[in-house]
């Protein structure tokens, strides 16, 4: 059985739809702050839901029963409210991490996958940046939980020996998101149609991936490469604005004369790291071909989210 | 004033020598769990210091009042406790150093030098280990949590303005030491002179650094140099073997006929990282040169510790 935290949330949950597909049982653990059951309502009772949070260790603990592989993906989504509370970061994302790899150590349980991110190269001086770009310098708390996470998963699988998958995401956008900049540009646009505020001045330009190439990839990687601990960019190898995002948005809403209005500065705000660009040829080695670049992605999500959130 | 975290401690107390000799006023925040005052006993009352627990985020803050800069050096010594228990390098390392950079947050003090180690590295597989080498796998707990300071450091200066210093330490050794292989030898042939189990087959081979030198290069570059986040190996640039210091330990016991047996084994315990170099072109190109190199520093230590435990 596999174990997929945060398996009602955004890309969890597109996760578990792969899983199911390969034929695997499956069990969720989702504490639906941010995750929501209808994102898995389609699989009717053949997944398993343990809505608990994992913060306590107990709970944690007794959801590795008969797990193979966990598949950890939960985690504080919003990057940016770390410029405000400070703690969250650090509890939902390393704190947790801890409590799955110790509940995993105690009950035997040898094989994980983990949702990182690119936010941990920080602002890298090399584009597009390598796994092996070095040394890493996350700019933001969310960047920083991500890099704990990983030096945790590293660590226990040297001491106590397992098998660990370490995705560095890049942005991820798709159908049930929940967050982000397309969603929040959704939302402005909801309530004001003739205007959208745009955070900086537009030119951050990021590497974007859609949730079922993430999931498909992150699968891929599991079932194919053996290394002690796999660390692998995911992305598509190409980016897009902001600036352009905004555009797209715009166009698939089909509201006129909307005026795009650009607060100013290179960053959205404290921690936003302005420029990203992963380097994905480690992942395209393996096979690995995605379905979609950055601008299709999130053309695609900006028709997906329009149509949930309706305008 | 100078607030020094963990200064009652072996590496700690050293830096307070020179912080002093520097005339600066330095404030010491130490739980003495395996600091000593009496490593601070020759500074009389110049040197404050406050017997506090970081996990006790209030009586953080509290020191917090006048700092300019924080050397934040306070952590588990002892990297094989990981093996036995998971928390306590979260705990005493990555939480303790959350609560440092929030107390330094909500106080304004924007300057942290901290003390990181070699063991984020992990099994390198580049040696003499440069600062770019990536991706770093830390394979003990302890390196796990020097690598989730490192970047919650980073982090911190990115999201709320802030400078900070991470140094990468080799082997750190000298007198007032409280842990460690050279420690731990000569309390063994303390106990039976006529032989000295090394854990592992001897082989193992790291960098080795006298605490003074560590702590006058720490002092060197937090003056010297000043990007946000300035990251250096701290070393000599040579290796010694744990079979040599053995040696060595044994001929300045002045014990003859002393057996050394090898347990076995490439490594002393799990997460113990055999083999460790670290490059130290870059910490060498600001001016600074060490007075020892390792087996000097080992030689000298080993006379320092027999002096202080008595054979």
């Amino acid at each position: 059985m596999e174990l997929v935290t945060g398996g009602a949330g955004f890309i969890g949950s597109h996760l578990v739809d792969v899983l199911v597909a390969q034929g695997k049982s499956v069990r969720v653990f989702d504490n639906l702050s941010s995750g929501r059951e209808e994102f898995l309502a389609h699989h009717g009772d053949s997944v398993e839901i343990i809505q608990a949070d994992l913060l306590n260790y107990d709970d944690v603990k007794a959801a590795m029963a008969g797990i193979e592989t966990v598949h950890h993906l939960a985690a504080n989504p919003d990057i940016r409210l770390g410029t405000e509370v400070t703690d969250t970061d650090l509890r939902q994302g390393t704190i947790a991490t801890y409590n799955v790899l110790e509940a995993m150590r105690v009950s035997g349980v040898k094989r994980i996958s983990f949702a990182s991110s690119s936010a941990i190269y920080g602002e890298a001086d090399v584009m597009p940046t390598p796994e092996t770009y070095g040394p890493v310098k996350p700019i933001s708390l969310y960047g920083a939980s991500k890099l704990s996470s990983e030096a945790l998963i590293s660590a226990w699988c040297g001491t106590f020996g397992a098998k660990s998958w370490l995705h560095r995401f890049a942005n991820i956008v798709g159908s049930r998101g929940t967050h982000g900049v397309i969603f929040d540009f959704i939302h402005k646009l909801k309530a004001d149609p003739t205007r959208l505020e745009v955070l900086g001045d537009g030119r951050q330009e990021k590497s974007y991936m859609s949730a079922e190439d993430c999931v498909r990839a992150m699968v891929h990687l599991v079932d194919g490469v053996d290394e002690d601990v796999n660390l692998y960019n995911l992305g598509t190898g190409d980016t897009c604005s902001v600036r352009r995002i905004a555009e797209i948005v715009v166009e698939e809403s089909g509201f006129e004369n909307v005026s795009i209005e650009y607060t100013g500065g290179k960053r959205g705000w404290a921690g936003d790291v302005p420029k990203t660009s992963l380097d994905v040829e480690y992942l395209f080695s393996t096979g690995f071909v995605p379905s979609m670049q950055s601008e299709a992605a999130i053309r695609y999500t900006a028709r997906a989210l329009i149509d949930e959130i309706g305008l």
